[in-house]
């Protein structure tokens, strides 16, 4: 059963404070979003390396080409899930803050309960200027007020070096001050830096998770309300794609169909009947 | 480096011919074809399923939707691979000879080294009639007489019954003498039926491989010259991220980064370069 666009927001708004953390598995197109939501998940997100390389670009250069395909993939999710969907816009694809509401306008109209806008520059270039960024914040939330708001702070992600806590909680606030509804700082990692987080910002922590350092059950004992997969659950399909053709090239058995592999059968139904149908 | 239309070309239909089976991997957009291609496998496919379902549409019904999104990725993978790739169009997509040829004439244009033409209707309607097919096969070929044309035979493709053998050796026959260029019947699995289909068709025969009873190596010994992964490695994939969402939901360990995901750097590495750079 797809839900309206406005129940889907506003559930999706109260799924950041309910009595588990949110955990919001990201998908890239039709296929892997419909087959999150259909396997139960409260929500879904996009990854935005995912997006950006099923169409063969690179992630986080502001591309219009990613632009393009990511608001088309939000145009084909929408009324087909079960559950909210959330679009990771990386830093706005290089417009100022009108450009950037719109396409935020678009997205909400295209039935998207949510989006992601970061402040780390194209081409790993640094951070935007704060202000600058809260004007597209303030911007998007203006046009598109209903959409869940979440603002990524890239002080940590992809640094070799990341700078002092207190910088991370300045953008925090001043992102919250323009009108952003939660806070994600990817990159971060050690339960004490998830509790300076949790217990400074005013709104909802979103946390990446991270395979053998985070368990959702640690996390939510550390108050995080929502925890994103990221780009993992992509990239792991590409690997299992690499390494069962590298298993048949060399002979290596493989599981019986139906062990590793979900069923024809089954994929036509995910993509071929309504929801709930 | 990514090579000539006219030399991917050549060599595509000289992998059909050379010492051992070409064992072509399915490829549902950019990320999974340069991906492969950068394993180092000979060429790439595409898979039906793969491309209508990763855009919310069933596979083999002829959807104009399918139709737009195969043509799509044939465009993006244009100068991207290092290795001829050949597109799977189902039955034509609903038209008439002139109409696939005219798809077919799209897809040498956007770089393809081949392509493949089922006789099963959309939907499981059951078989084209073989001299219609044959038509839409001949004028295939006239408009683009350097694709590789792989005359697909549905006789044994997701039926309970299939006919006797010899109703698939007429349509080879058929097809052939249409200008087909070889001949694929998925749904072939036993040892004596691949055996008299080599003997008997007089082109390259391609086999699906099927986990579990195939390998390649045994396949080779029968004389099989094309091995078709189908849509296997996209329905392992999308597997692999409903089981790596679903570990991390109920907190079963998962794997350091880097064992069973690509890492970031290689996936924009893969898509952010050009090969060979």
């Amino acid at each position: 059963m797809s839900t309206s666009p406005e129940y889907a927001t506003f559930h999706f708004h109260a799924l950041h404070h309910a009595d588990q953390p949110l955990l919001l598995p990201n998908a890239w197109d039709v296929a892997s979003a419909v087959a999150l939501a259909g396997a139960g998940f409260a929500a879904v997100g996009t990854t935005s390396l995912g997006v950006a390389a099923a169409h063969g670009y690179p992630d986080g250069r502001g591309l219009a080409e990613v632009k393009d395909a990511t608001l088309a993939l939000a145009l084909r999710l929408n009324g087909r899930l079960a559950c909210p969907y959330t679009v990771d816009i990386e830093g706005g694809f290089g417009g100022g803050p009108e450009q950037v509401a719109d396409l935020a306008g678009a997205l909400a109209e295209a039935g998207a309960a949510g989006l992601n806008l970061e402040d780390g520059l194209p081409g790993g270039a640094g951070l935007q200027e704060a202000a600058r960024q809260a004007e597209m914040l303030a911007a998007v939330k203006q046009r598109a007020p209903g959409l869940f708001l979440n603002a990524r702070i890239d002080t940590h992600w992809r640094v070799t070096t990341p700078p002092p806590l207190s910088e991370t909680l300045a953008r925090a606030e001043a992102y919250l001050t323009a009108g952003a509804d939660g806070v994600f700082v990817p990159g971060i990692v050690a339960d004490e830096d998830i509790a300076v987080l949790v217990r400074e910002v005013q709104a909802p922590l979103n946390i990446l998770f991270t395979p053998g350092r985070h368990t959702v059950a640690r996390l939510a004992e550390l108050g995080v309300r929502r925890i994103s997969t990221g780009s993992l659950l992509f990239r792991t399909a590409l690997q299992a794609t690499l390494g069962t053709a590298e298993a048949i090239r060399t002979g290596q058995p493989l599981p019986e169909p139906g062990g590793a592999a979900v069923m024809y059968e089954d994929v036509q139904r995910m993509v071929g009947e309504e929801p709930g149908e």
